[in-house]
């Protein structure tokens, strides 16, 4: 080593950490970029940039947004605005619980980068740690509410109920009137959802007080439907079975909304009419986190599985017999069904649904029971001590809310109740709800009776409520006599190390960004820094009720504030609305704006929506949902909207033209040039423009949708702001508008959010709770870092680009040959020469350590590569390598010299099994784990062979397989050798196959 | 699914959480733990350990502790605790810095029990992921120092430097007075702990001004060596190049004493002329957490490798001659030489060095530069504003502290710095120091200034001095020439994500409690729970300066206090001091104590100290530390003390006898029955008896030292109380003492800790950080939940004993037959009839995920098996059942099925380069890898195959091997067929083959 001479320090300025936050975030070094630049034949990112983005859209004024602050700095300021929140006792109820979640869930799950930051399980061979997570959630969800096949998370309860009442509409009788029937009490914020998922289909909710039995005044064809809630929302435990009856007599499905914990102790829905039941998890363990996420869920009886809306997990096989999890019924989903699809559900709440699971697992049937049986005790005694004082007790049958009568002194209650940091429910002046969850304390229910002026057990009578457990305040007739959760996966991990190992060996069959580059087109899988996470679980963001008083919520309601100034500011909108918590939830809420807009203008009659042929399958989905027909736009060639056909369809449809939904840069990964010509014909024609924000990743700082033409946009917040794709969900989908759409941007029932439009999500700024996300990482990276992370996006994907052009053909490139963020490679060549296909590279870089990209969207048959600007040339480098080395084993097959089926690609991955046991393939072991010779020491391996799909759906089953399907497998022939065990699972109930399903579409 | 009839709903109070903490901690369920009484001849548990424990050391009196609390209520307690901290921006210097952990650090290290629950790397090859972490430690360390072997770690800058001074004295001369050189600009507290460490082994300190010279007043044979200071206690950073000549002219070898982050500026000590070089790293990331944990470091030249006192990381090869890493020279070590060792140090801050090496890599070369740069300028601007305002700085040549001379305004300027939650520090009435780090910012810098009454950059005279960085405060023939950290391992990792997967790939080589019970004897490695770990990461808790004045360490304080009312509750004993920050430090301490005692007394010449042939290794040369001489008392064919032989050295050493150091339960796993006739004789004798505490998990809530015979005992917070092992560090080993011991508690020169013995470590409270988790195990458990457990950790270790007894010896059990809370299998027939060794044993764990018991201790030959109480009985079982296979395969080799040299046994742990590769072995390759059929699926195989430890310690490398060594292997014969690159290495500086080593030893 020579030795260098010292260089004179820099000045004091010179050195400010503020920035530094943008180098960790991006990759490449400096030397790095200036190599990739070389590679796509440029000297500076500039030059790049300006020959990629077409200068008509292109926005040269620095992001207006606060300079960049380095890691302290953002968690001091976080911590202010953590400290302006107030967090009292909740005890408000209306969907949300108080709730404990173990630190042990808290640490090895949310706190942890292997859960985090995972994708979405298309590729279920490297996610059966999570598939297996999320069967534990669906069998918690089928066990509880009686009802066999549940799916793997909604976005809220909320959503859920619309959900399953669009569900039972298309399963129900063509000939009932869209009528739905809702009992009255139920959640308001439901309501205020379903109304706004109803209105648009033309469904008419019938809202009524059902205790009194099945309306007399429907419509001569009668409803297709009812949701009953259980309890509901102000607490009242109903026998609804009578009720159940009447309307199965009517022809009309039941639906029922139903609290998980409470299910522990009253007989599952499923044991008392229900077809589809509906709710929340969130009391299992999840914060409240003013408002989200949390998982949602929705669960139905057999013959109704193929109508489950979103994901569902279930049983299969691998190429070896052995029991293997993936996502069931995929041809159900929206993004193979666009138009035709009838729902819009994409992302779902995985991560909390695993934590859901993991509480369930944690507890146990005994556990849960325990605790649900502490919250009753606790509201009856309450209930105890306002009788023996005198308060009037509205029900006599509730499980944890007790609503109490104090005519004209209910706002005195809640005040008084506020003095003591509890939040108690004003019902109305005269009525106060006080909703017991895990967290309540004999402190807590003193001072809630000290609140009504009542003693508690400052007298005998009071003591012998408090001490003596006496009748509890459930229906007798209802108490639960069904078994829940007797799988053994619910009694084996009881000891915390159990729990923590069990989590651990699930996470190792993972592969996440914190083993991997996710290169996936179009889902922006970015570094999901520590500081980024790091305020999300602390009590003053997590413990909030999203109902809590305005003045308790400051540090919140700032946050929220300056995310959406700055989101609106990167985009060039007006405002912002954070309340739709996912990507699909965002394409709806925006096209409700338009679809307000047009109304407020006496244009209703406007209901076209065109779609270019290459866009997200849930763009379509999301039109139908707001009333909407889909005119589908063709694509050229070059992938680019076809101008002519675009101006064609726009004067054939200019009279009732509503919308155009298009992405920006597109889906095939380009700058259109035309994209300004659009969005004025669309203008012209009194359309107006929707441009979808998945692919803002490749805009941040160098174009604003707001400015160059467009009218409305959803971002992903989990894609270009760097909330983790949490394996699934969650998801944030904020919309931005321009001025005069911004009336019609969501508003709440409870909540005064600024904005009067139709509520999308339960709570009022949806998944609040990982909003601290976002706004850190703008503020760490500031206008600069946000500008150089787009540049990277652009570079990195050019250099992939230019690295694998010689070996595979890219599609759809720009004037220059270039990309935007994202690039395509087309494998159809290739699987046309020698049978080997997307999927078998995809499955073979497995056996690389890499994810896959992804595949066949926007285009069948090829690669969708998008290696965001968090990958350093390094990983670049080896998926380019590995890449090219397929490529080389794919030429084998070509020549002869591999066989056409029993290769390398056909057989990945390859699991240890494979490499211990017997062999009598004509490559060698080596070649298929030590594809190159850097994976000595390696420390993954596929856990199961190639799955089959077909199989699973042919065979459902979506609960929890019994131990015997493990057992050691027989040697045997081919797969579905061992039928796993179907006796806790759905019967197909359909009984066809469903069709091959391309795994990687979009979050 | 049969229907169940509901029951009745518990009482509000039966349902009380409080107590659900310990059956988290606890593994087995209730109709566990009676499958397993029951498999060890018992009804309860109570009948168990009334047979197990003796009447006479019982106590029956049910612990005074606090009640269990729940999860949640122990999370607000210790909030309320670090409320009652007060976090100033901390520029008291002195050894500790604000210093900024890196988010991605923070979780991924210090927040993740792949990492925390570690064990110590006795099994290097489930270990390589750690000792690749330290062996960049010791890279940093060496190239920082310029010297070429740095250990893995001491315990603090001032145990570093006492190590230091004796390594020097043993290295050098013979005939050189014993006396140390000590420069007065040294830490106060290091000063205070080499005075404790110097008078046992009647080593003269003499504290001289070496600004003038070499001292020319020492005695005539010289000393043998010298500590200077670089920079100084006052920040003075003085040119010692002439000194250190003279030095070594005299014949005394020179020690420093340097800060990590000014050699990245300042040229390396051994470029100079030191020989040794000691410290601390913790201003590399690691939070101040009032003391500790940090890693202290000491690195020496060429030729005193073999004297290094602790931890050794070296580069070896594997069976295949693969590079791989594992602890070398552990020859060297106490649990070896024991009363021969020279230092007793055990424990080290492996989990905190590894943060400061990962530090190293997120920042580079460069990045530790400019950081050190941003440092001095900070204080260098001080400096300036100060100079400008009419303040005389003490120092022109400086790093980061500034001593400022006011006369007579000293208090006031530290007062008004303190209205600004600033710390300075009161160097004398006259002299303000002040410390700059990586969190000062500019506007601090301007605080401060008013605080000294100046203007700061209100002036044009200070504008200037911000702007301008102009010449450095440092000396320009000291700035630094010698390239640093330029091995790959050191830029390679420059992104979050780039270093977050590095971190991870680390993790996945390694097994910790997260993924297999760890079953060592001795260790207790029990749950690390993730609620214990909450609360030190909070800034209240790691942002303290532990000088920081009281009042603003209030939480502490209690918590400090309430942790040592417990322990003093839980042993019967008087008063705890947790200053000791190590197993090894207590024992020191208590020694101290006793020896403090005698002299008080007038009995100084009381040196003997009794330890049975059994005791650890440790105690031993503890006992030489504290200048006592060690007569070994034996042991009986039961494993217990020879009471006959007790009694007969008792007589023998009456006069001089000082003390007798046992542990209890004894290392042999039993309740010696004879306990309190042992402390009677010694008593009677007049010596003191110390209770080795390492096996206290067997007796909490059972019996207590201070009351059945013992006056001092160490505890392992870090074995009993929950502190995890991270992987060889921290510890904490306070002492309890009974009353007439108490003032003999070690004090501090700094800080009143109410007691005024010597100090043995650098920090009042040594490890206070992460005493929060030992208070939060003490509180959750409360004191039923703390005898459940003990009670488990007796039956889990019967249960165990009792199963595996038919199939290996169990050796030492007590009366009825059973043992305490560890039980010994004898290894050695088996052995002699087949070859096969409890190292092939310890190997073939591995491949069934198991980490190897304690191996070789107390009796060679043996395993060790302590299964603690968190094991619920499926592990227990799968790890009984894997011995009992492993017997079978010996069988097998016994009867000659086998082969004797080529079996699953010796050529274990099977990695899968092995399986995937060529095969010629005689047993299938599924017997590799699946010795059962639960294993399919599997997460974890060693990375490397079994370690060559006598190659390593041959060829001594103890630096990041260069990439080359890691070249793919060309087939050869055996090991060392690679030589790793010696380039950046220590050469084998004795060059004798070192023995080999027995895996296993203590922490």
């Amino acid at each position: 080593m020579a030795d260098r001479a010292p260089e004179p320090l820099p000045a004091l300025a010179a050195l400010d950490p503020a920035g530094s936050f943008a180098a960790r975030h991006i990759g490449p070094r400096p030397d790095e970029t200036q190599a990739m630049l070389a590679a796509v034949g440029h000297l500076t990112l500039e030059s790049l940039v300006d020959a990629c983005v077409p200068e008509g859209v292109r926005d040269r004024t620095p992001l207006d947004l606060p300079p960049a602050a380095d890691e302290a700095t953002v968690l001091r300021l976080l911590r202010e605005r953590a400290e302006a929140n107030e967090v009292h006792t909740s005890m408000i109820g209306l969907g949300y619980s108080g709730t404990v979640t173990p630190a042990v869930i808290q640490r090895t799950i949310l706190e942890n980068p292997a859960w985090y930051t995972a994708y979405t399980p298309y590729q279920p061979e490297i996610s059966q740690g999570r598939l297996e997570a999320l069967i534990n959630f669906q069998t918690v969800v089928a066990d509880l509410t009686g009802l066999p096949v549940a799916g793997a998370s909604m976005l809220d309860e909320a959503t859920a109920a619309a959900e399953a009442m669009t569900l039972v509409r298309r399963a129900g009788r063509a000939k009932a009137d869209a009528v739905f029937v809702v009992d009255e009490d139920t959640l308001p914020q439901t309501l205020a959802v379903l109304r706004t998922r109803a209105e648009p289909l033309g469904i008419h909710l019938h809202v009524a007080d059902l205790s009194a039995g099945w309306p007399t005044d429907l419509p001569g064809a009668g409803a297709f439907g009812v949701l009953l809630s259980y309890p509901g929302a102000s607490g009242a435990v109903r026998d609804h079975r009578a009720l159940a009856a009447a309307a199965h007599e009517a022809g009309a499905a039941v639906v029922v909304a139903a609290d998980l914990l409470a299910l522990t102790l009253l007989e599952a829905p499923g044991e008392w009419g229900a077809d589809v039941a509906c709710g929340s998890s969130q009391r299992f363990g999840v914060p409240m986190g003013y408002g989200g996420p949390h998982a949602g869920y929705l669960s139905v009886r057999e013959g109704l599985a193929r109508q489950l809306p979103g994901r569902l997990v279930g049983v299969s096989v691998d190429a070896d017999g052995d029991v293997a999890y993936r996502l069931a019924l995929q041809t159900r989903e929206q993004h193979i069904r666009r138009e035709k699809a009838t729902s819009n559900i994409c992302t779902a709440q995985v991560l909390l649904a695993v934590m859901a699971g993991a509480y369930a697992v944690y507890h146990g049937a005994e556990g849960l029971t325990a605790i649900a049986a502490r919250v009753h005790r606790s509201a009856q005694t309450l209930a105890g001590w306002l009788r023996a004082g005198g308060v009037d007790v509205v029900h006599d049958r509730f499980f944890d809310t007790v609503h109490a009568r104090v005519p004209g002194r209910a706002a005195e209650v809640v005040a008084a109740a506020a003095e003591q940091r509890i939040n108690l429910r004003l019902v109305d002046a005269d009525t106060v709800g006080v909703a017991c969850d895990e967290t309540t304390t004999v402190e807590i229910l003193r001072a809630v009776a000290g609140a009504f002026g009542v003693p508690a057990d400052g007298t005998d009578e009071g003591r012998a409520v408090l001490a003596d457990g006496g009748a509890d305040a459930l229906p007798a007739e209802l108490r639960r006599r069904t078994p829940f959760l007797t799988h053994p996966v619910f009694s084996a991990h009881r000891s915390e190390t159990a729990l923590l190992r069990y989590l651990r060996s699930l996470a190792d069959k993972d592969l996440a960004l914190d083993r991997t580059m996710i290169p996936l087109g179009s889902c922006t899988m970015k570094l999901n820094s520590a500081v980024e996470m790091a305020a999300i679980t602390w009590p003053e963001f997590a413990q909030l009720h999203p109902f809590a008083p305005a003045e308790q919520a400051r540090g919140y309601r700032q946050l929220i504030d300056e995310l959406c100034t700055a989101l609106a500011e990167v985009t060039g909108y007006a405002a912002v609305s954070v309340q739709p918590n996912a990507g699909s939830q965002g394409e709806f809420a925006g096209l409700l704006a338009i679809r307000g807009y047009h109304r407020s203008r006496g244009e209703a009659h406007r209901d076209v929506c065109l779609i270019p042929s290459s866009a997200h399958g849930t763009n379509a989905a999301s039109a139908v949902m707001a009333g909407m027909r889909v005119v589908v736009v063709a694509c050229d060639e070059a992938g680019n909207v076809d101008v002519a056909d675009l101006h064609a369809k726009v004067d054939q449809h200019a009279e009732r033209l509503a919308a155009i939904m298009i992405t920006y840069p597109s889906t095939h990964g380009v700058f259109e040039a035309d994209i300004q010509e659009i969005c004025g014909a669309v203008h012209d024609a009194g359309g107006q423009v929707y441009v979808d924000g998945a692919n803002l990743n490749a805009m941040v700082g160098l174009a604003k949708p707001g400015r160059f033409g467009s009218d409305v946009s959803h971002l992903n917040l989990h894609k270009t702001f760097c909330i983790p794709h949490g394996g699934g969900g969650p998801g944030v989908g904020p919309i931005g508008v321009r001025e005069h759409l911004v009336p019609f941007l969501p508003g709440h029932p409870l909540v005064d959010t600024g904005t009067h439009g139709p509520a999308v999500s339960a709570a009022p700024w949806g998944s609040a709770g990982i909003l601290p996300i976002s706004w850190a990482y703008l503020r760490l990276m500031g206008p600069d870092g946000l500008l150089r992370a787009t540049e990277h996006a652009i570079l990195a994907a050019n250099y992939v680009a230019a690295r694998l052009r010689e070996h595979y053909p890219v599609l759809y490139t720009g004037a220059d040959g270039l990309v935007a963020h994202e690039c395509i490679l087309d494998i159809r060549p290739l699987t046309k020469a020698t049978g080997i296909t997307n999927d078998d590279i995809a499955k073979r870089l497995i056996d690389f350590g890499f994810h896959a990209p992804t595949m066949s969207f926007p285009v069948a048959g090829t690669l969708m590569v998008e290696p965001t600007e968090s990958e350093d040339k390094g990983e670049l480098d080896r998926f380019v390598d590995a890449m090219v080395a397929i490529r080389a084993e794919i030429e084998k097959v070509a020549t002869g010299e591999c066989d056409r089926t029993d290769n390398p690609l056909r057989n990945a991955p390859h699991t240890l099994a494979m490499v211990a046991g017997e062999w009598a393939r004509p490559y060698p072991r080596e070649t298929a784990v030590y594809p190159v010779p850097e994976l000595r020491g390696r420390g993954y391996l596929a856990p199961v062979r190639r799955i089959d799909q077909a199989y699973g759906d042919r065979n459902l089953v979506c609960s929890c397989p019994s131990p015997e399907a493990f057992a050691e497998p027989e040697p045997a022939p081919g797969p579905a050798a061992r039928v796993p065990d179907r006796s806790q699972g759905a019967p197909d109930d359909l009984g066809t196959a469903a069709d091959a399903v391309p795994a990687g579409a979009q979050a």
